[in-house]
């Protein structure tokens, strides 16, 4: 027998839901969502998973979204809890992934006035969110028509905008009244088409055709095939230099996927040749600096830039929005763009080769260290596994390698917190059901300790743990190196390991400190197994930081 | 030779500081605050301390400022950082405590422009502060003046409103220039004086003077002498009865301070005596369901709220808002009243009476369970340690008991989230000093476990963690019983222990799952060390749901 909530507005709610295709739950226990948490658990229709702590609860939810492609709900009680979410409210917002939140309330005349459990929850996300909503409690037809309408026009948002919304729905006692028959019946809803503005491709054309230097950059993008072979199309051409980083999911011996091996200060007179007249950029959110600086001083004439969601000028230079689906848009441009006679390719692929083999060597030849560990680690990834890649040097260090197409890769660069980067990893190992390795250094990982709590950890995770014992991206801080300062308030040096939380959570665990060690310990860590595994690497006797200065020195 | 930073607005916001007597200062590592770390880490005017989590540490600043009573800065850097703060600064809001929040942010002209690590930063507080400013990077002369007066009514904000601020400040590139003698140098500045309302209380006086049954009930309060004695002079008097929970720190024999064992729902005859003709309630953030309904339902004629701050119509039935310092107003009105004949204290008292024999003999009877380990817990608190309680069932729990006035109680009331108590717990240690215990139940612990990484943990914290392996006051909920949801959803039924947090993190640990070695444990345990130390109470194989329920049954 179904157990359905007498809150009419709670079936409203879960049926809404379901006739947008919305069906993952994240749920956070709690009293005053009791009644959501009964509609959803109960209702097999529903994928509900239980995370106790709402911030990594967010990022699981978030997790979850990025690979299903659809809105995923995360659902909390009333008070503080709903606070928790913001770290990963932020980041879907900037990562633009479509998170709904759902948060309980006390009804509302009594926020203010201390009934327990109470904060200020309406409109909490407002500048973080496209769409906030404030459910009435009310059971009279007009309000469930305006809860209905309101809670389509909010979900139309977080599906078009692919970004979060915010639904606060308030609740008086009794909570738990159930009902067998459901009172509230929603036919699938269809959603309206999202519309673009109007785009003139044969200006755009025009100028792309006109140009003999044409530089494309992309940014974050999941794996795409027919992006792919659009992107492809338009770099078969020796006017245009496409580069990418590992976060963009494009792969072509063509495209240039380690920006920060030829992107360097070079004198005037080689700059001129790489300066593009136009720049296409396609998304956001590049994590190499190296070529942002590049682009704001190498001004192109032309920025154009792609995307469905922003328009940001991160450059200092756009010209040209192009407010479109980039399938779109270059599916078009590419039929009628003529490959044009230059030299721009051939330039910066002098650079890639050169680079290159300066790479190779510099890596044949230094000890072991956190980027000797990197190279070994993604020669090593197996096939069609999924990459997550926690923040700060983590990334970084991945940039400067080369990754197998069959490995997606996915990394929070929305905002680029190091707050929910494992959370966010085995939310999609849950979602996706692929083999899934997260990288990720130490301070990100103990700082998310939380996702380990988790009770529907998949087998098929896997945690790579690179412990310097310290946040050593502030090693490359010039200036304080000679006080403790730098030791203490900026890497926060310290002699934990991963072996404490691996028992605590039931995962396998082993900790290798050479090249050997780690060399041999991938067929083991890759395995089936009935537990999840952590393989932790211990480099905090190793000269990281001096061996990547020079890593930078010697490739220039 | 000191480091100041050249960045004259760095100079200005410490010396601003300074110059107000604000000096603890909770940094979390990051780049773009990174000449704000400096500049407080090289000067020894300042008390910093290093806290990575910013969740974790907007918590810790929150207890350190609980306890030294005048405002606390966090630090942090741009980005999702500062949203992780957000928890605390609720709690600090409704609990009133002055927290400023001090985040780095780049340059607004970037902030939407993708350039990594940059959310919307300004005004992301707005809704639980009581300041926000935006200051300028520029360094002219009106723009560091501006800088100064905006910074210097926001700081006079959260010290009149004790109440969380917000200071949002750009960094541009370079940010680790530093100078060896201060640009800036601000005299100590006077903080205009609060003003209050007019409060005529000769009315006051004559109304209390001619009620015959009047009711005090203390809300949240700091412990504080003078206050002590004026509502023991208040509370002499048959027709006054003074009930306070054990986060209201007040003692005298007269008090009720366990309002749940008095507080039930008798019949109507009974209740007519025991309804107050006025009201009095003195702060907020009341911990016991039974009272608020029982004001709710027993409506008195007044209701007078007497709160610095706040002016809640908790009861629905608020009649006066006297907006001032509880002890002013108490000053004044005890100077004039009149104890009255009245036999409304003698009915309460009869209650009290009956059912703290009653209690006393359930307590002895009961086997060992979470009710039976408080009973012991409580009555073993060494003299004058400070006691830091959780949220959720513990509390509740605590307000069972007597507590010994040498021993402070604190408690986050504020939004009562599980979320940051250790971590407020090991501020309020490290900044007052004093022996400190924490008792939390399993799944605030687990939530909170990065308090433990910290690295000032004070040698004479304990921890007392009663784990009944999962979220027992769900069992409480009635209804949805019959089904595996709440286990899985609500209690989140868990295996883990500190065990290994303890061995992570360096603390002591003992577990006990007995009475006679809780008893015996206590000695060991508050002993001094060079370490901090958690006891585990096993009570997973106590049916605590049904002991806790039958108590109240039994005492009614």
């Amino acid at each position: 027998m179904r157990k359905i909530s007498k809150k009419l507005n709670v079936q409203l709610i879960a049926e809404t839901f379901l006739a947008f295709g919305i069906d993952h739950i994240v749920l956070s226990p709690g009293s005053r969502n009791g009644a959501l948490t009964m509609q959803f658990a109960n209702d097999n229709r529903f994928k509900t998973y239980s995370v106790v702590d709402e911030r990594s609860a967010g990022f699981v939810a978030l997790g979850i979204a990025q690979q299903i492609k659809k809105p995923v709900v995360v659902c909390c009680t009333s008070g503080s809890a709903t606070a928790n979410y913001y770290p990963a409210v932020t980041e879907a917002f900037f990562q633009n992934v479509p998170l709904i939140v759902l948060s309980a309330d006390r009804p509302e005349h009594l926020v203010d006035n201390f009934d327990g459990q109470t904060i200020r929850q309406k409109n909490i996300f407002e500048t973080h969110s496209v769409h906030n909503v404030q459910l009435s409690e009310s059971e009279e037809t007009d309000d469930l028509t305006r809860n209905m309408l309101l809670t389509k026009y909010a979900l139309t948002d977080c599906i078009h905008k692919s970004a979060p919304i915010h639904i606060n729905m308030p609740f008086s006692e009794p909570l738990y009244e159930f009902v067998t028959e459901p009172d509230i019946v929603i036919d699938n809803i269809t959603i309206d088409e999202k519309e673009y503005p109007e785009i003139d491709v044969f200006d755009y054309m025009r100028r792309w055709n006109s140009a003999s230097k044409k530089l494309v950059l992309v940014g974050l993008h999941s794996p795409n095939e027919e992006f792919n072979q659009l992107l492809t199309q338009l770099a078969n051409d020796d006017s245009v230099v496409v580069l990418h980083e590992v976060t963009s999911n494009v792969h072509h011996p063509r495209f240039f996927n380690k920006i920060d091996q030829v992107i360097f200060p070079y004198p005037e007179e080689e700059l001129e040749v790489l300066k593009p007249e136009i720049l296409l950029t396609i998304g956001q959110n590049i994590v190499s600096k190296k070529v942002k600086r590049f682009l704001r001083e190498q001004k192109a004439q032309q920025h154009w830039h792609l995307d469905e969601y922003w328009q940001p000028d991160t450059f200092q230079i756009l010209t040209d929005k192009i407010e479109t689906k980039p399938e779109f848009f270059l599916e078009q441009l590419v039929t009628f763009i003529n490959p044009k006679e230059s030299d721009y390719y051939k330039k910066w692929n002098q650079i890639r080769v050169n680079n290159e083999k300066k790479h190779q060597e510099y890596i044949q030849m230094i000890p072991f260290s956190d980027l000797k560990a990197f190279d070994s680690i993604i020669r090593n990834y197996p096939e069609n596994w999924q990459v997550q890649y926690g923040n700060s040097t983590v990334i970084r260090y991945g940039l400067l390698f080369d990754h197998n197409s069959s490995n997606p890769i996915f990394c929070n660069r929305g905002t680029s917190g190091i707050d929910g980067s494992t959370s966010t990893a085995i939310g999609a190992c849950i979602a996706s059901g692929d083999n899934t390795v997260m990288i990720t250094g130490d301070i990100s990982f103990f700082y998310d300790s939380n996702a380990l709590w988790n009770a529907n950890m998949p087998n098929n995770f896997r945690i790579i743990l690179i412990n310097n014992g310290g946040g050593n991206i502030f090693k490359f801080i010039p200036g304080p190196s000679d006080t403790n300062v730098v030791e203490d308030y900026f890497e926060t040096k310290h002699h934990l390991t991963a072996e404490h939380l691996a028992k605590m959570y039931n995962f396998e665990y082993q900790v290798v400190s050479n090249l050997s060690d780690l060399e041999n310990s991938y067929k083991e860590f890759y395995t089936e197994s009935d537990r999840p595994k952590i393989l932790e690497i211990d480099t905090r006797n190793s000269a990281n930081d001096s061996i990547l200065r020079t890593y930078f020195s010697s490739i220039k």
